[in-house]
């Protein structure tokens, strides 16, 4: 297993990870404060590092996104946490858009990356976030003085060593990459800045080691560290542990109708090679992405689901079939939302 | 000799310096079209690279400056310079205050910085800079989105080898440094990006590792290579090469009257051990500060002065009493003018 903010290869073991990353599973004290969202009922985000410590106050979410690329399922899941959480707890809301960092790591030209994140902005946006309560930034377009006030100060605090040695840049790359964690530091620490707010950052659990680098430039600037939430992969189409915007087997917002059920059809499941076999041995949910994405569209009862897959009574092609529905009219309603949506509203 | 932007040792050897650099030495025809400005024509400013390409075109100037303390003597004369050439060209002017760097470099908070800025900022604005013809920028004030994307733009030109090349730094060293020279490559390009005008940057010869690395970093982002026009040092009172902000005899402006007679008082100079022999040996100007600084500040027939130092004819204290009642002079016509500036006039 190899799980860095960079790569993610072999079998995840999760359990280990939390260890090694010193992170803590989400109890059961956490959960009841947590009831309703969906994705944590799910056991989707299921390991936390201070969340405990920040659940009774007001705190921010800081949820940002790297803009080279339309966004697919996977990103809209992990805003639709955010969005929850919102509404739960009525959290201010900071989602800063790096299109500097994707111009940097990327081939593409820094108004392509800006045209991207005004594009998923709109994406995201249009899951409802409360416009009193949602800030955006695009670090391109709208950087915000402090925001570069607090990149240069963390600046001062981390030794091109300590970067070296939690990113593992080499000489040869480029100067800017070496300064963004800099700038996704100051993203994080935003709001505990400005607005004296504790934050909370929902993650994947790849991105962690960004997690403790920030944590560390937060003591070493007064500040109080930011508190995370993180989740584990969501599997690709074709059955490969992390879904990757890269790739063609992940489904894009923009997908149409015959694009998802195209998608969705060559999909690796956990079924069985016939239907007879199927119908005796049942499917294997545990290693099957239309289960997962089921789980999370679908919105059905998924124990039930497990049950009727397990025990041969359930198809690939009934879960796939509800998937395609579930998704096509989810996509529907979301392009209507979407289409009312003023990124502006939100560039404080 | 040892002449690099951090240390300069030893006799320094200009001739050989152009010749190292690649810059070229002020020729007749140049001299002609920069007559009147008077530290061109005393040989202050004497070499340049791509200057004779600019001078016939409408340019602008980039004249930046590092806050980290007050201003001395040597700084406004170099921006009397740009001065000059903007009466004579009616150039647009950009003055970037880099407090972030100096933040980064020194022992003392953004905040500090930032107030030198501003102090720094109001004598040098004193001069009498034209409102509409030029600009001042503060890094961690008003750090503009065009300046910051150029940055990241030469940031994805510049690997980390070919900083750690030009600037020798190390990585014990912070990353907020490694980065900085992209910012300052950003300062220097604005105004080709922003009003297509070719710049002309006015430097000290031992900055200029940092104009050949900007040249670079213009070329392969498609602007013009900006020009620039190298000056000598400027001595310091105790006769060493250079004069330095950070020790006791530099000439502040903010020196009273007393201080002033002190510090020109107890300067070296290139006279005699005793006035019987200076009468008789005469003295030596080309090795004497104060004789640079009557130049420089006084303003009179520098020729005559030379002929009656070397024949005897002249002593220290004639000197030394002309440059205290220059300085006196100037310093508190300048304190005049200094009070009427608003630097926040020239904040476009």
């Amino acid at each position: 297993m190899k799980v860095t903010p960079y790569e993610v290869k072999g079998e995840v073991n999760y359990l280990k990870l939390v260890k090694e990353f010193g992170l803590s599973l989400m109890d059961e004290k956490l959960k009841r404060k947590l009831k309703g969202i969906r994705l944590v009922e799910l056991g989707f985000f299921f390991a936390h590092r201070d969340l405990d410590k920040i659940i009774d106050e007001d705190f921010a979410i800081v949820s940002g996104r790297g803009p080279s690329k339309e966004i697919h399922i996977g990103h809209l899941l992990l805003f639709r946490l955010v969005k929850e959480f919102q509404n739960k707890f009525n959290s201010y809301v900071f989602i800063p858009f790096s299109d500097d960092e994707k111009f940097l790591v990327k081939d593409l030209s820094l108004e392509e990356a800006r045209r991207y994140a005004f594009e998923n902005a709109k994406d995201i946006l249009a899951l409802g976030f409360k416009k009193k309560r949602t800030e955006i930034m695009i670090d391109s377009y709208d950087l915000k003085q402090d925001v570069y006030n607090l990149a240069i100060k963390a600046s001062k605090k981390l030794t091109m060593s300590t970067i070296k040695a939690i990113y593992g840049f080499k000489n040869e790359q480029n100067v800017g990459i070496h300064f963004y964690p800099c700038m996704q530091a100051a993203h994080i620490l935003y709001p505990t800045l400005k607005r004296d707010l504790p934050v909370l950052v929902p993650i994947g659990i790849d991105q962690d080691p960004h997690m403790r680098a920030t944590r560390d430039v937060a003591e070493r600037l007064g500040l109080r560290k930011p508190a995370s939430i993180e989740c584990k992969f969501l599997p690709s189409l074709s059955g490969e542990e992390k879904m990757s915007a890269s790739k063609e087997d992940a489904i894009f917002l923009s997908d149409d109708e015959e694009t998802i059920r195209k998608k969705i059809h060559d999909a690796f499941t956990g079924g069985r090679d016939t239907l007879e076999e199927q119908r005796k041995l049942g499917g294997k949910p545990e290693i099957c992405p239309i289960f997962k994405y089921h789980q999370l569209v679908v919105g059905s009862d998924f124990k039930l689901i497990e049950e009727e897959c397990r025990s041969g009574g359930r198809v690939c092609g009934d879960c796939k079939e509800e998937l395609c529905r579930a998704l096509i009219r989810m996509l529907k309603e979301h392009r209507k939302r979407r289409e009312k949506i003023k990124v502006e509203d939100f560039l404080v």
